[in-house]
């Protein structure tokens, strides 16, 4: 990783850079190690960060993390909190919450309406949270170039040279014949063209022509210049976000604004805005690139053995060959599989050749019919004060392995239709149960009887995991009625 | 299946007629569903009863069930009483346990030397307890001839008539000249040659000729006649196997018994005798056989959808064809496979083309000397007062989901170095702990300190379920001391 010291040369210009990170995916093409409320921004899929906390680790350098946008919904935004808390003091008033995915061009125009408020002059670096970028000194110079070209009123994609005929994606021809800017090598050029995704022979076409570039996703403008955009292309959309961005001012139900987003026309900032404004422009990039689209994106990544596998986890193999073999803490044992992805995650297992890989959105939608909680969410769930497992569920119990972190706290809560058990395996646990309060030792138990209220606290220096046994007719996470709340969730 | 009447003509005959059950096998090749301590006789593989179930049943018909004898070890016998509990009073004294497995012909002398002590006219029809058969009516006769045919001193092998160009069996080639007694259309002929699993070539050869038969490791004959014909052409084992007997039959220790057995060549019964002796008969047999020998050979016995898969358990798919997915209570997701077999169970996943399934013995083998305990045994382990699931095992904890049937109880016991949890999730349980003994009902729960007597028990009619949390040091099974056991296990 290149430099983290802002380059002085650009201070000024930095000042007003504002880094979007566009964090609403739903990510069902790396199902099952994502999921419909963890999705692949939340994922550890190459090196030690997650794909969020690289994209912010990369943007901090050209900008300042309490400039840093977050634009998500609100089931993810405690998941991103979390993973963030590394610059949680920096982020707090920085997360945009689109009560349900409409789109980019919507996400956008309310992160643009927020910041022209912030600041007159904001640029926008829109990123989406989970793609992969390898060259931070080549990133940061696109960034600086594009924002030279947003502020002479440009609309700047970035552009990625082709390495295969990727239907995937759509693609960018530049009118190469005009220099906008330049930076170093780096052009900036006015769009020609978008073209949307091809089928298989004109990708392949335009991989030999050289002069198509691929779609990024990733954008620079200044935000007065989207939103006038927006007004000119998408009227209707305009005037929605503007009356949303009202009544959110006036402090509004979430229930209203919920309403009003829903009426919003979901479309993309592509083809709504980008496709027919005259003024947007392209920076052929030089870093390295992947949207980690599916699981077989994964080899363009990650490192592989001898043999061209990607092998994470405990895997036993004989003999296979340039697969993705991806487990978990169970075994997974494979022979003499060529082209093949297998994914083994505690409550569902993928196989799949590579090249059949995208199809797993198919297969999540049909599970997501079937009601399967797969689809939804992983047997794993983060909280802001630690996270529960789910060990195993049947017929008037359910089995948890709860973890607490050192301080944290669970809500002062009340079930209505289940006792609780716990067992404390490591650590020590403060528990209020009715008027009582103790300590827990490793070793130790509690029960916790239906309609009394209690808490669970970790006042340890080492993390508290403790067995958690529920016993009642009704098991459901919303069985819960909470007193006092550390996270402001007394409410939800 | 046919009718389960004893046919009265053969009545004198049967009454001499001991079916053997050879049920030592190890089962790795249908690994992760079959374990080193849990085989493929175990395994419910096709139909609603286990293999071994099936093989009982198989011969009940035409013998009595208190004529049945079991060759196993130690390890499997008390799983195998589990699974033939219906047969539990007839087959108490049938068990003939081989201290270790040294192939087929100790455990076979070991068997005849107690028939003939039984029965000096015993006639041994040997059957691997692992084996599927279809067609009751045509295995009877089969028998029947065979038993007519072992009356006249000779050792009987069942032929099955090819389908495909196996490598993985021995076969037999049949005088046809010679018929030495029929009965209906099948007729038994003397051995002309015996033939070691040969290679691709010759076994397309064998499959266009016609005249060669795989060896389907079953056999009829008197034990007198075995003995005598292992007497002859594998002096050293007779002698061993004598000397064992006698020490049995003055009740030496079990070390002493050990000791001696281990001492004993390793050696089948095929190339050690049948291959070696004068007096090989085959009968070719008109039912259908499989040995189910990998995953494979499923094909030949399963039931298939449309798309030729065989599919058990929580799969979703896509568009896969000829393949066996074989899943348990988690999802497992596959698209586009062809000929592919996926195996998916609480601690390991196996993947591979079928035409690979017969490797899955050497990826065992990787395993065990790896030390990983899954080649070994299951998460799910049976017990004789039924069974107990780990749930997961950490750093000084396990978590273990316990089922007790009704009138079973576990051993009264202590652990010198762990603390145990229950809380009872289903049914009533019985406690014993220290000098209390109460019960306890769902929803309840209680705790084991270290070094404390305790004992479960199930007095009432439903299955009794309890969560058990383990704490300590040391968390192996043998970190136990019983002092009194329903099933004979003080000692072990």
């Amino acid at each position: 990783m290149a430099s983290l010291k802002p380059r002085t040369s650009n201070l000024k210009l930095h000042n007003h850079l504002y880094p979007v990170i566009m964090a609403g995916g739903s990510g069902t093409r790396f199902w099952p190690l994502s999921r419909q409320l963890f999705p692949k921004q939340l994922l550890r899929i190459m090196g030690d960060e997650t794909l969020i906390q690289q994209t912010l680790r990369r943007v901090v350098t050209a900008s300042a993390p309490e400039r840093v946008m977050i634009s998500t919904n609100p089931a993810q935004a405690e998941s991103i909190r979390v993973q963030l808390s590394e610059w949680k003091d920096a982020l707090r008033d920085n997360f945009v919450l689109e009560p349900e995915g409409r789109n980019t061009a919507p996400a956008i125009a309310l992160v643009a309406l927020e910041l022209v408020r912030r600041d007159p002059d904001a640029i926008m670096l829109v990123l989406p949270a989970d793609h992969i970028v390898k060259g931070q000194r080549d990133f940061d110079a696109a960034v600086s170039l594009a924002a030279n070209l947003a502020l002479q009123g440009l609309l700047v994609t970035f552009g990625i040279q082709p390495i295969r005929p990727e239907t995937g994606y759509g693609y960018i021809k530049p009118n190469r014949k005009t220099v906008l800017a330049t930076r170093g090598k780096l052009k900036g050029h006015p769009v020609a063209r978008f073209v949307e995704k091809p089928n298989e022979a004109k990708a392949a076409q335009y991989l030999k022509a050289g002069d198509y570039y691929w779609n990024s996703g990733m954008f620079v403008w200044r935000a007065a210049t989207i939103l006038d955009e927006i007004r000119r292309h998408q009227a209707v959309l305009y005037r929605g976000i503007e009356h949303i961005s009202r009544l959110m001012q006036q402090g509004a139900s979430r229930s209203a604004i919920d309403d009003e987003y829903r009426k919003l026309p979901s479309v993309s900032i592509d083809t709504g805005v980008m496709e027919k404004s005259t003024k947007s422009a392209m920076v052929p990039v030089s870093f390295q690139w992947s949207d980690v689209g599916s699981w077989g994106s994964l080899d363009e990544v990650a490192s592989k053995n001898k043999a061209g596998n990607v092998v994470v986890g405990r895997v036993v193999d004989l003999g296979s060959r340039r697969s993705i073999i991806y487990g978990d803490r169970r075994v997974v044992a494979t022979i003499g599989l060529t082209d093949m992805v297998v994914v083994d995650t505690p409550d569902a297992t993928l196989v799949c050749p590579k090249s059949r890989a995208q199809d797993v959105k198919q297969l999540v939608e049909v599970l997501k019919q079937q009601k399967a909680p797969e689809y939804l969410e992983h047997m794993t769930v983060q909280r802001p004060w630690g996270s529960y497992t789910i060990l195993e569920e049947g017929l008037g119990y359910k089995v948890k392995r709860v973890t607490v972190n050192p301080g944290g706290r669970l809500s002062l809560q009340m079930h209505h239709k289940r006792s609780e058990h716990w067992v404390v395996i490591a650590g020590t646990a403060r528990v209020t149960r009715g008027e009582e309060v103790f300590d827990l030792k490793i070793g130790h138990s509690t029960e916790i009887p239906v309609e009394t209220r209690h808490r669970l606290e970790n006042h340890g220096q080492e993390i508290l995991h403790i067995i958690e046994v529920q016993n009642g007719p009704y098991l459901g996470e919303d069985d819960i009625v909470r007193f006092q709340d550390d996270y402001g969730r007394t409410k939800t």
